[in-house]
């Protein structure tokens, strides 16, 4: 196998190597048919039969109670900016929606909102400079919301909703898209969840939603029926032919999560990377944490570097070490490490090497 | 490499040997950055680079005037038939658009674009059972319409326009998902065409779309971003995470269909396949081709046989020969020889040597 680097970009983002390896191994010929994934019919048995499979495992590895359903939308999470809005906002007769504003995706998806309906987003970290997330409490709750959204993680800032809020009889709507399948998730708490693939689940180009069923029914008229739930849930999932390529790729790392010890497991994980790159940040005088402690984010870890003038030198000195996309978001700057799953701890205690060397060499 | 089939499925459809190789050698480590093509940011100088080769290489391809932009949309084909009248419904200020019925997908674009607006179906070759693809002439085009939609080549009835109508001042919108880069064509008469990737193009999941600058600029207000032709416009695709491995997968093919001597040779080539096939199937006594002479396609074959109850034997004898997914559609039946680009001549050779063989077992 060719030298790989390891990859710290935010999305699309590092994947399982034994994923990528089956990939390439059986990209010619899926299976002994004789012909490539991409080539075959969605309406085809095999395609159906590795759809409900990645359906299938999804629902295992999340316990999910039978009173959800799960879909693919071909699009990112973005055309779920709309979709949940024109699906669901109708759930309220006055068409008003809560967004709890903790960061940039939660601004856009409130702004996206906001052409359906009445969108309050009083609850925001703004002031703070989305350093930490806000608290969503039974006293800022909005009043006869249609539900009330949040975003999980904050891949721009680093920063997560360690729980998630209880918000009573509003159904609460997470865009979980990249922290999704990192830790169990407590679906009581839950109305609908959604994530763009290309974090810790596959390719871009689809968004898998696990909606729950009592909240399907009252979609905007003008909903394109690709984007309306009850027609995708009548359809499997394919109102039309869906991302093949990408459902296909999910139900591989479905499989590569199970084997290795499912969510708990990748919610260890998590935990134990970014523990010790917060740890190096916390022990530094070089390197400045951005989120604020109790709010920090298990997936994205964001930091300055004290010289800001040094940040482009430690970019290009990481690369060198094979340590790839380092580079803070560019509305935020600085340095962020994203580690998502498939970054093994290998990759996490190298980069640490780097730090500490580089901290050696320019402390200030 | 393993052994392929010949696959005459009618989408996600048969590709390129050719770029299937190079996708699979390159998987792991693209070009020799560490990483897979899927596992980078869509951000990046190298995708970025990719999506704007991608681009170049379609304009050249078919010497697109300067007057039209090319955009990526995440979702096939059935999207645009929402995007469509969200975006150009209300060049008209009555909101009204005409849309000619020459089969299901013509169909199902209409019953979507009512969604947004009054729908004209009256031209329609529904009466003939789709045999045919109606006359769109000054007398029956719609007045004061926003614009006309075609289906340039019907997938399930196996019917194509031969030469898309002159709709005067009306700009004509042309779904050609299943024949688009089969052959050059005329910008002088489109408004806008768009085409799904997975007949032609490359794996499903997204659409190109090709529109006429001065159609731009009309979305109605409830427009998801990811669905605005100016929005898209302005950010280059990329609204959000574009499917970044279709785009890769469609400059491959594009290189392809280039160094094989371009739309020309495209459709010299399925002129020469389907020309075989129809020609064989005007020779039997078995086979009963479905589409009239004039409005035969050039990319999907569509027959019956004399004898309905031999076309499960006739499958199942080409499955056991190499002749992979000839089934008609289900809302058809009977058989579908789809011949788009990637299909060689030595695929359609064994397909009609099959055939004979076949009627002279079975001549009734």
């Amino acid at each position: 196998m060719a030298e790989r680097v390891f990859n710290f970009g935010a999305g699309p983002a590092m994947m399982p190597e034994p994923v990528l390896a089956q990939i390439q191994e059986e990209f010619l010929n899926y299976q002994g048919i004789g012909a490539s994934i991409i080539e075959i019919s969605h309406r085809s048995e095999v395609f159906v039969n590795i759809l409900n499979d990645s359906i299938d495992r999804l629902k295992s590895l999340l316990n999910l109670p039978s009173n959800f359903e799960v879909i693919y939308i071909t699009g990112g999470a973005k055309s779920l900016f709309a979709a949940v809005p024109m699906n669901l906002i109708a759930l309220s007769p006055t068409k008003t929606a809560q967004y709890v504003v903790s960061g940039s995706f939660a601004n856009i998806a409130a702004r996206e909102g906001s052409q359906y309906g009445s969108v309050d987003t009083s609850v925001s970290s703004k002031s703070d400079g989305y350093k930490s997330i806000p608290e969503l409490t039974a006293s800022n709750l909005s009043k006869d919301s249609s539900y009330v959204h949040i975003t999980s993680n904050n891949t721009l800032y680093g920063t997560q909703w360690s729980e998630y809020p209880m918000t009573g009889s509003t159904p609460l709507i997470i865009d979980a898209t990249s922290d999704f399948l990192s830790r169990p998730l407590d679906f009581s708490k839950i109305g609908m969840i959604y994530a763009g693939l290309q974090k810790n689940l596959g390719p871009s180009g689809a968004t898998v939603c696990i909606v729950r069923k009592d909240l399907i029914g009252k979609a905007l008229p003008t909903t394109p029926s690709t984007l309306n739930f009850a027609r995708l849930i009548e359809n499997n999932s394919m109102v039309n032919t869906p991302n093949t390529f990408a459902i296909y790729v999910v139900g591989l790392v479905l499989k590569w999560i199970k084997e290795n010890g499912g969510l708990e497991s990748m919610a260890e994980a998590a935990h134990a990377k970014s523990d010790l790159v917060y740890k190096a940040l916390d022990h530094s005088e070089l390197y400045i944490p951005f989120a604020d402690g109790k709010n920090r984010s298990q997936m994205n870890i964001t930091f300055t570097l004290t010289d800001r003038k040094l940040e482009k030198i430690f970019l290009d000195e990481a690369l060198q070490r094979g340590l790839y996309a380092l580079k803070g978001h560019r509305d935020v700057g600085g340095i962020r490490a994203s580690v998502y799953n498939a970054m093994p701890m290998d990759g996490v205690n190298e980069l640490i090497r780097f730090m500490k060397e580089f901290e050696a060499k320019h402390r200030p």
